[in-house]
C-alpha cells in the first residue's frame, strides 16, 4: 500500500483529510487525489483534489484555499483597495502565495508593478503548477515580482514606495501573529506614499472578534481614513469574514467607487454594498472607538 | 455509561456530533451536553450544547440552527419582506419551527396575526424549552398562531389571505423536496393578497447552483416581480446563501427601503446591501431568463 501524506487517512478505501487542529470542531474532506506534497523549510505543503470543494492547498494539514471559493476572497482583497486608489502604479502584497491577489491586481492597466512576497516559495511552486485557476498558472505577469522572504523583514526596508499595501496573511497563529501587531502596521504606514493605503484580512465577526476588534483598533491608532468591511469565505469556519482598510487619504464613500474589471464574484454593486457592516458588528467597533 | 442518543459518538471521553449525510464532507462538533432528545413522528429532534456554535439544533443528526449564528438568517429571511411591504398584516411562515422569524415578524406593529406552520410540534418544543435565544422562550406573543400540519396542504386551504409568507424550509430532500415545486409556489401565489409578497431560501449559490436557479425560474414563471437577495449562513456548508422574492407588486428600490427594528444582524444598510449578487450569481440567473 502506498504511504499517504501527513494529515490524511484512508477510511474504509476513501482519503479522508481531516483538519482537527480546532478542539472543537472537526471539519473532514473527502480526496481524489494527492497532486502536490512536500515538507518545505517552514511547513508542510500540499495540494489535494477534493470531492466538494475542487483542488485545495493545504499547508501544515489546514485548507488555505480551493478552486471552489477562493475567487470570492481573492477578488474582495484586492479589487477594493485598487478600485478605491485612483491610480495604483505599485502594489505589495504580504502572504497570498497562491497568487490569486496578485492575479487580480494586474488586471489594472495603472499598475507597473507588484511585489509578492511569501515566505514560503513552495507554495507558490505548488499553486503555480496545481491551482492555475488562482494562481494564473507557471507563467506569471512580468510585472509580478516574486520575494521569498519574511513580510515583516520586508516591510521594515522601504519608506514611501506603495500605493496599495496588500495583507493577505494566515490566521494569527505561529510565525503569522506577527502581521497582526502594531509594529507591522506602523511599517506599512511608513512604506505607503502619502497618499496611500493598505487592507488586510482582519478574521472572522462571528468566531474571531477579539482579533477583529484589536486590528480595527490598531488600524485606527495609525492611519487617519479606517473602514471594514466584508465578505463571504465559505470554505473557512466561520464564514462570514472581515477585511479592514487604513488610508491616508479620504476613503470615497460606497456610491462612488467604479468597477470595470472582469471579476467571478466582484461587480461594483458588489464592492459598494461590502461596507454596509452588520449590526453586532458596527456595535463591536463602536465599542472599540 | 449512559446510552448516547443517535448522531453523537463518545471519543475518548470528548462527545461529538457528527453530520455525516454528505458522502464527500463531515462535519462533527465537540458537545457539552445533550439537553433535549425525543424521536418524534416526522424526525429525530435534538438540541445540544456546543463547544463553538453555543446550543444546537438537530434534525435527523443534521444541524438546522445554532445560537451563535441562527440570527443571521432569521433576521434576513424575515426582515427583508416585512421592510418591503408597506403594511404587513397577516404573515404566514412555512416551516421555521426554531421560532426565530416569527419572533422578528412580531418586531412590526402592524402585524396583526402570524401563523407559523410547522409540520413536527417537537421542533417548537425543543426550541421554546432549550433556545430562548431564538425562539423567544415558552411565552410566545399572542399573534403567533401555531399550526402543526403539512405546509404544502395548509398552503392549498385559502386564498388572498396573507401580505406576507415566509419559507422557511429545511434542504430540498425528503418531504421539503415539495416546497421547491412550482405547484408550492402556484398555491403561495394564491393565498397573497393582489399587494402580497413571498420570500423562500432558495440553497446556496455555491453548492446548490441548480436548485437556486431553478427556483428563481420557477417564481419568475409565476410572480411579475422576482429579486434574489444573499446573506452569509456560517454554519451551513457553503456558508453564502440566496434567497428569492417573487411579489405582485414592484419591489421597490435597495435605496428606498426603510428599517429601524432593533436585530442583531440586519440594520438598513444591509437589507439594502443585500441585493448586490456576485457576479457570477447575475450571469447563472441571467441565462436563466
Amino acid at each position: 500500500m502506498t504511504r499517504l501524506p501527513m494529515y490524511l487517512d484512508n477510511v474504509q478505501g476513501s482519503i479522508w483529510l481531516t483538519e482537527d487542529e480546532k478542539e472543537n470542531l472537526k471539519i473532514s474532506y473527502r480526496i481524489h487525489q494527492v497532486l502536490f506534497e512536500e515538507t518545505s523549510p517552514f511547513q508542510h505543503v500540499m495540494v489535494v483534489d477534493s470531492h466538494t470543494f475542487g483542488r485545495m492547498l493545504v499547508l501544515d494539514g489546514i485548507v488555505q484555499t480551493t478552486t471552489l471559493d477562493g475567487f470570492i476572497y481573492n477578488e474582495m482583497i484586492s479589487h477594493m483597495p485598487l478600485s478605491i486608489h485612483p491610480n495604483p502604479r505599485h502594489v505589495l502584497i504580504i502572504g497570498g502565495g497562491d497568487c490569486g491577489a496578485a492575479q487580480e491586481a494586474v488586471k489594472y492597466e495603472s499598475v507597473e508593478q507588484v511585489d509578492l512576497v511569501e515566505i514560503d516559495e513552495a507554495v507558490v511552486r505548488a499553486c503555480k503548477a496545481f491551482m492555475p485557476e488562482i494562481s494564473g498558472g507557471p507563467d506569471s505577469d512580468p510585472r509580478i515580482h516574486f520575494h521569498y522572504c519574511d513580510g515583516v523583514e520586508f516591510a521594515k526596508r522601504y519608506k514611501n514606495k506603495y500605493d496599495v499595501v496588500i495583507v493577505d496573511s494566515s490566521d494569527p497563529i505561529g510565525p503569522a501573529v506577527q502581521l497582526f501587531e502594531t509594529s507591522f502596521y506602523q511599517s506599512l504606514y511608513d512604506i505607503l506614499k502619502d497618499d496611500g493605503l493598505m487592507v488586510c484580512q482582519s478574521q472572522s465577526p462571528i468566531l474571531h472578534q477579539d482579533i477583529m476588534v484589536q486590528s480595527y483598533k490598531r488600524i485606527s491608532g495609525l492611519f487617519p481614513h479606517v473602514k471594514m468591511y466584508t465578505a463571504v469565505v465559505p470554505t473557512y469556519p466561520g464564514g462570514l469574514w472581515s477585511f479592514t482598510i487604513g488610508s491616508k487619504r479620504e476613503i470615497p464613500k460606497p456610491e462612488q467607487i467604479r468597477f470595470d474589471k472582469q471579476a467571478k464574484y466582484v461587480n461594483e454593486g458588489v464592492l459598494r454594498s461590502a461596507f454596509a457592516l452588520p449590526a453586532f458588528v458596527e456595535k463591536l467597533l463602536g465599542r472599540a472607538q
